[in-house]
């Protein structure tokens, strides 16, 4: 690896997401972690002892000796991070990444604080890394030095890569989302073992709602106003599930001119990321996997695909009330947290022409 | 209780289903269990050898000490059983329900084997039991001197009644339904640990057909001709989630005229069973139970509300697609399968001016 | 039910066995509830709101209505109530149990605080009734008008009842306990669900000291100047498996005199409670249930044996370390904790002339 | 990778532990697979249309295509192997297993058929390399050209490494061992989830014999009669917990000479492989970890450490009764099943001078 690696810091690093952020930036390519962040109760003390590591690879012994400091922009922007990793919550999220753009650290979000911002891209580098010239929007209105970039909602970023290949294809106008979410999406502790022990809770709060918006922000068109929403009509019905890790999320939709299961499944497996960004780091090799087995995806068998970056797809079959249906998984902390703003990330140290 | 009571059979009774059979026929007030029938393995053991009992509840007495017969016509006969409630597979259920059937043996089956058959009882007794009269139909045609009624698939259990409700009182044109489905409904030994454990699996064979189907012959309308389907485009997509009992429905539907969600909850709580079954002693009190709750219903804390015979229902919401969605959830192998089949034995039995 | 009930109280109330005494309590035949009491958070909300009920019984209406009083020795006095259950944690019971007795309310806690007091009981009817009699030396020597008893940890009560039945037949001098405990031990949020999901935790802050005093107590012998506690030398080592309820343990123990499988099964399933507590209306029908099949107990099918208040003991069989092994099951929130405290209360209502 | 790699087969490569052996072969610096053979049902289908691929790496190309070849020992002879990797269940072996040494095909079993036998080596690289010697005994008694080694039972395998350790430094003489065990112990499909959720089963067919017997032929003494086997006496109890991988075992145990913990640990962390194996492809680095914190080893955290070849220990603590108490993690289908007969089959390629 070459030296001049870029300084980046990772905002709420003791959490679930900012674990996988950890543990994805160990070794990476470009970038190099010179702060890890956490609650007060953290602060001051080395990862090692802030976090109550959970992930089965060994704890990153370069992270373990990290002190972990204060979330906020002045510690964070002393370290000498010029990019910061946000797995906030957003009500920290809030306060914390405007003080960093401002103080001149790039900021890419997994919090949903500022997803609906129209200035602030929401930002899928294999779906519409075009986006990213939002950023200059927002620099200019809001007289940053640096900008704030997110990533979707964990579900909603398994959703968007096969529907951004289907509305390209055929049109898509409707689809109902019903998802089978794991527990690490809710982060730790977050779902009580007593709660979902031979359970399902069919109840995520404000979750629904942004499977319902997200992906119209992520498939819509940039112009000189921002972006135009795209006009599809979304319903999602949100479910916890006992699994550790992976959304499933079954999914029935229409398109605009009729599609057989067969030209479906060929233009899944036919889509390729924008030649911008198709070579990325963490680029999902492929970005979709179309399963023909009629009992897959799985989330224990098939969350690991390209390194949990590969999004799943398998049942492309007729669906008798809309049209056609399918069944998608995609690995929620890593394509859908922690990878994703990783991802983002990278396209943003290209766009800026830092790598 | 009386001493008269109705002898009757349990079929395959060493399975999940037939276990829940003689689990629930303990006490009844109207059948005596004189057969319970197993594979040519089991024959000859005593039921207390031959079934590996996993319920909670101890095998009742009268049970583990019976012997074992084998499934065929003539022992079930020669056994006094005048009914024969029918946990078979579907291929067994095939070749020896017709023969008990034409051996004066009535049978109440939860084998799909029949169900389609136009001279058939596809039957809730709290939805459409006026298709009993199909009995006459059938032994007319076929010559037997009883006749075969058979109970829906475990998912169309769950799904019927709540759509009863709401077709009756806004027409329902159109339902996609994803079900989160228990392990009990695959028997046992069913699903390996190893292949659901921290997974979920988006198939089951064969029943997104049945949820897709059954549901119209259940709604339809009986005339001279038969039953007429109902004029319902349904939509399935099934799972297996690592719960142990109760089937979860994520239901969006369309209806003939708009309705709101107050509306619908309206109708679905005030759904009565019509007054020829409103007494049977399986009749579930309530027949639907609108739960408030955000985060209800919940397969763990609901599954045995009304005695496992309930259809619990909650999260009645608008779906931007389709217009109305919600959650249902309904104990597969009570309501759905053991006590489906035994409700329909109830009504039958007073249907023939036995009880 | 004739009506001069025992008016009770229960400490604690909206936690995991807070909810097992109210569904237990719910028709008892000589309690009647006239105070719920909670955290500040819950106190003047209904118990139904502030209650998150986790039981699949329907919480009784009666519980429902009733106001959440704030946990004080003042509140409860005022109630009426003339005992009280208490699920409180240690740290809160320290403060408020003694309180309580010395504003003339009786205790019967579930906590550990008081256990190891000289004068405090730690009492299971079926295995130490006399020593209730402390009772009298703790109001006594506190200048009490009522007085605290306790029942023992819920690992500890599993064990208690079969070493007692093998104690008094062949002194067990030596005992190498190892649980599986279940999730609703810790209470409710408890541990979350992704530190126990596909996963065992060899430990729980506190148990093994528990397990390890706790028998020497109850199995001890009350004299003038008090327990001498029993010559018995324990070692546990605890593990928090994924299972809902149901403490099972296996246990290794060396004998005073040499016994077989085959007499320590007898003497096992001889086991009668004295007959001062044998008719109480919680008193486990057997105390003791020895099973014979290779591959039981088993949590799932066992633990509601007798309603949650029998041990299931099974695989009796020669230990070639210590000369004896066995396999324990016993229901943690019932046995183990809110029936263990209400069986107490019971027997001290007998014992107090109340009952 | 230098090409004279050393021709393999895997025998009954279709199972759970002949998966993970394809997986661990994947790549391997000296061995080549030739041959994958299955049972009559799978033979002349491919590789992956003949196994239900349940690991979540993929499946490797070059196995995918290779077809099963019937279990007999002149299809591998035929088919160049040297070596036969054997995942075959018991009664197979003892057909197969002989025939292939007699045909000159080296077999490393982790079949339980020939490990009591006073000429078959029953081993573990980095606890007894010298046993290997007796494949001379073997083949000179019995006349075959090549000769089987076996690899100890799953749970035996996590015990034997620390025993060893503890073994060497202090004498140990009894030890008490309660296993909790992962469902891929019992294969594919092994134990049905509907046995096991939401419970545990305190019981595994023979497993317990052999925890008890085989430790003591691992750690026996080499001479001309054969191995002595050491003078330790052993208790084991078994349990099933819903786990996928990973078996904890907590273990009591005396030593000839009293032993402090801290005496234990170091012990544990300063314990080495032989000089002769310590560079095999497949030694554990390192062979046994000591954690120290309150609540590891756990299944799911620590089962991948070292690959899943090192086995991990924690909460080593004195014990009342016995003396000192721990408890061990080991990696069942790797470390204790598919990677121990892959790791004998490198210490057996060395031995011979292959590698």
């Amino acid at each position: 690896m070459p030296t001049p690696a870029i300084p980046v810091a990772v905002l709420g690093a003791t959490g679930m997401v900012g674990q996988r952020l950890v543990q994805l930036l160990d070794g990476h390519p470009w970038f190099r972690v010179v702060a890890l962040t956490g609650s007060e109760r953290s602060a001051g003390r080395t990862y090692a002892e802030a976090a109550t590591w959970l992930l089965d690879t060994p704890l990153p012994a370069w992270a373990a000796s990290l002190p972990v400091l204060p979330t906020t922009a002045a510690a964070v922007a002393q370290s000498g991070a010029r990019l910061a990793f946000s797995a906030l919550p957003a009500s920290v999220a809030r306060q914390v990444e405007p003080a960093l753009a401002a103080a001149g650290v790039w900021v890419c979000s997994n919090a949903s604080a500022f997803r609906r911002e129209p200035d602030v891209p929401l930002l899928m580098p294999e779906v519409n890394p075009q986006h990213i010239r939002l950023v200059e929007t927002q620099r200019a209105r809001r007289g940053w030095p640096a900008a704030i970039i997110t990533n979707p909602n964990c579900s909603t970023t398994g959703l968007v890569a096969p529907l951004k290949a289907l509305h390209d294809a055929f049109g898509v106008t409707h689809a109902v989302v019903v998802t089978l979410q794991a527990l690490s999406g809710a982060g730790y502790p977050g779902v009580p073992a007593l709660a979902i022990a031979d359970n399902v809770i069919p109840y995520i709060a404000n979750e629904e709602d942004k499977i319902e918006w997200e992906p119209r922000k992520l498939l819509g068109m940039l112009d000189d106003e921002g972006v135009r929403l795209a006009d599809i009509t979304l319903s999602a019905s949100v479910h916890r599930v006992p699994v550790t890790d992976g959304h499933l999320l079954s999914v029935s939709l229409r398109t605009a001119r009729p599609v057989s299961p067969a030209e479906a499944r060929e233009a899944l497996a036919a889509y390729a990321p924008p030649p911008e960004t198709a070579d990325l780091p963490s680029t999902p090799r492929p970005v979709l996997l179309v399963r023909e087995e009629p009992d897959r995806p799985q989330p224990r068998l098939d969350r690991l695909t390209g390194r949990g970056m590969t999004t799943v797809v398998g049942r492309v079959r007729p669906d008798p009330v809309l049209g056609l249906k399918l069944e998608i998984l995609s690995h929620n902390t890593v394509r859908g947290a922690a990878g994703g703003a990783l991802y983002n990330g990278e396209w943003l140290a290209r766009f800026l022409g830092w790598a």
